[in-house]
């Protein structure tokens, strides 16, 4: 695993030490040493022990470091918090954090308690959370932050200099400023490498680049993410309908948003209702919540394959072998298909492929397709007559039944390819997450069609 | 979609139309003012049409937008591009790009290609890539680069300043700087917002944070990119065995990084083989041979669940009616599964949860699994009766074959989840990717078990 020159695990047993011997000053000063992450981790898990004693290890930080801790911290132990402080303290808190921090607060807690909060803040403070809670959910509105630096374009490089040391502290990020007019239009944007590059006289207007990579309050967080990922940039500007910079967006934000629809996209590819609360902290009736809609409505869907057998009963009682090849020409159909919805699917959320390449997407399926088909019929022909037919001695598998089965597995494998790869297209196209078409989805719809194909090459082949 | 102050679609029929009136000046001035990485979409696009015209067009960019626009190409391209310039400029291009990025080349590009790029380097870059190509794939050395700025702790702010703007050019990110000390050993981290926001002669031993979070070149680079999303980071420092600091890893790599790995695990998840192609730009060969390994393997275990069904044919002949309900049963228990496996996998490599937590999570798994059993047994009771037996008029479906189902369903769910979420934690114990057990191994393996599970019931309730 990855190595610190500071050791997390050795800095939590000197920390439970002190706690055991109830020494808050040694405690306290190990504490300022600790990043915020560590500090929230340690948190979390004393929580496991005792709901008091996190609370009284929190208050023992600093006001900025509480605030930055906070701001690590989940949902639960925030609450805990909150619910253990004065209005005065959780004032201070609230003043301390990041505005995009405290809107994502706002959106998790309980009414009641957003009540509390919002009476403890500033007036300032509450009409820009306010403000920032009107945006979409996870738009670009609702994940920026108020805090950047803003620089004017007749100033020159001293006086830019001498502004991000004064008001530097508290942005997010002070590596890349944004060059506005008086009424706050973004005109450009300039870098303190930019600026360390140039000479002291030197004028923004003259350094500044006017072609600025933005994006606006109602954009898709996803969308945003790409254009960070894409143009590797550290922030990217937000503005508003009338084009004023309202925000930026930067660069460790993107990095949960990126993680956050990754899980959401393999959650929905695995028929699970995304949440936003992480597996290993969800209660049983959540995760019950989460799985059980697919689940059902899988599970009755299936009632099309118990049409289809029940409808060719008698024809499964003359050829009683056929039966035991149903779940091999089911699960090779749902494999390959879920295959090709993958790696479509995937390449969509890449921006690598678009709903307009439908036409190269399916040519190149439907070659693959034929490949895998026809492969996996010669391997399963041998396997049939050679195993099946001659080592468990079964005398029902002929050379009819094999050409049944074989013939039925290139034609599913087609079929499954094709619809896996169109269908997570097709949903793109018109607005539905296109991680919907995914392998529970495509296995139904493949099981129905396997079957009819299977019973139709059996009427032909075995005459039945 | 996203909106950008220069438009992209707009430039890009501008240059098609210069392109076409054969206007290389005004195509040239048009070049210089777009991101490498629009100019890289360009020339990947103008590949299609004509690979001639693509170099050419290349071949109008200066010295130092070469190259970042060569470091963005795709190795086809760049492998075109390569092999249409003289030896000198091909030295240019390297000598211009970051080694990382070099490096990256080097491990894609074929071998006689190689052995030319490598003799167009200077003797110091041909040293330092053969240096990082000895790294292990995924290593953070493979991934590192070494244009870092180090500085020394009896340095002010001001000798500081003057280094950067001395040397920063260059430099992956300047806004990190690493302190070092004679023999090059790691000492502090200092960021060029601690350089503002200190005073001119304030001394780096006294402003650098000797916390500092690095890693090592052998570390892997899923570890590395979850360092720099837990701390937030902008690069981190990596160092050799002998704790000297030998590059740093700069944030933009990291997410591409996290997007790769996570393309790898969900292609794994879907039972493809990963490569490092992606699916917009693979040829049907190299998709079939990613896909077919688990196909071939899925397919041939199935033998297992058509060794069951064989077994049981007398069984099935007695009552048909039994048949109808075997996807049903499958489509359930592999889609429980899998629910459970990605859950599981997904909170593995986001580090929530550690192959330790065993118990908890297999605790947790079966009060789901209960929970959705039951549920989806119940509905199904209801349906078998209400719909199957009354309203499509199936006599055979009486309330002991609704039982045998309902009961096999409920456990069927349980051992799907149980098997489901404790694979991948066994996986990550015994250091396989946990990601291999997902959806089409746990169907796989719980096919077989629901049929036995199937034909328990049925012998118990039905007496067959």
């Amino acid at each position: 695993m990855t190595n610190q020159n500071y050791d997390y695990d050795a800095l939590r047993a000197q920390m439970q030490a002190l706690l055991a011997e109830k020494r808050t000053t040694g405690l306290r000063s190990l504490l300022t040493e600790m990043n915020s992450f560590d500090v929230a981790e340690f948190l979390t898990e004393l929580r496991e022990d005792s709901e008091q004693l996190m609370v009284l290890v929190y208050l023992l930080l600093s006001k900025e470091q509480g605030a930055e801790v906070f701001a690590e911290l989940d949902t639960p132990e925030q609450e805990l918090i909150i619910n253990s402080i004065s209005d005065s303290q959780l004032g201070a808190i609230i003043e301390e954090m990041y505005v995009d921090d405290a809107v994502d607060l706002m959106e998790e807690l309980p009414a009641n308690v957003v009540k509390r909060v919002m009476r403890a803040a500033t007036p300032e403070t509450r009409t820009l959370i306010n403000q920032y809670l009107k945006y979409p959910e996870n738009s670009a509105g609702s994940i920026m932050t108020a805090e950047f630096i803003d620089l004017k374009k007749y100033m020159n490089v001293r006086e830019s200099i001498a502004r991000i040391r004064r008001i530097g502290e508290d942005k997010e990020t002070i590596y890349v400023c944004y060059v506005t007019s008086a009424d706050r239009k973004l005109e450009g944007v300039v870098t303190v490498k930019d600026l360390l590059l140039h000479d002291d006289d030197d004028v923004i207007s003259d350094i500044m680049d006017t072609n600025v990579i933005y994006t606006h309050t109602t954009v898709d967080q996803e969308d945003v993410a790409d254009l960070i990922s894409d143009y590797d940039l550290l922030a990217v500007p937000v503005v508003d309908k009338e084009n004023r910079l309202v925000g930026i967006i930067t660069v460790d934000d993107i990095i949960d948003v990126i993680e956050a629809e990754n899980t959401e996209d393999i959650e929905k590819m695995a028929g699970i209702v995304p949440t936003d609360t992480p597996y290993a902290r969800s209660r049983v009736l959540e995760i019950w919540k989460s799985r059980i809609p697919w689940l059902l409505f899988l599970m009755l869907s299936a009632t099309l394959t118990q049409m289809v057998l029940t409808h060719y009963e008698d024809a499964l009682a003359v050829q009683a072998v056929l039966t035991a090849y149903i779940p091999m020409l089911m699960g090779t159909g749902g494999n390959s298909g879920s295959q090709a919805s993958t790696a479509v699917i995937r390449s969509l959320s890449l921006g690598e492929t678009e709903p307009s390449d439908v036409i190269k997407v399916i040519w190149r399926e439907i070659r693959v397709a034929a490949l895998c088909g026809v492969t996996l019929a010669t391997v399963n022909f041998i396997k049939l007559l050679a195993v099946d037919r001659l080592l468990l001695q079964n005398p029902a598998v002929t050379v009819p039944v094999a050409l049944t089965i074989c013939l039925t597995l290139v034609l599913v494998v087609v079929f499954a390819k094709m619809v896996g790869s169109t269908l997570p297209l097709l949903a793109e196209k018109i607005g539905v997450d296109p991680a919907v078409m995914a392998a529970p989805l495509i296995s139904t719809l493949t099981d129905t069609v396997s079957l009819l194909i299977y019973f139709q090459f059996a009427r032909l082949v075995l005459r039945i």
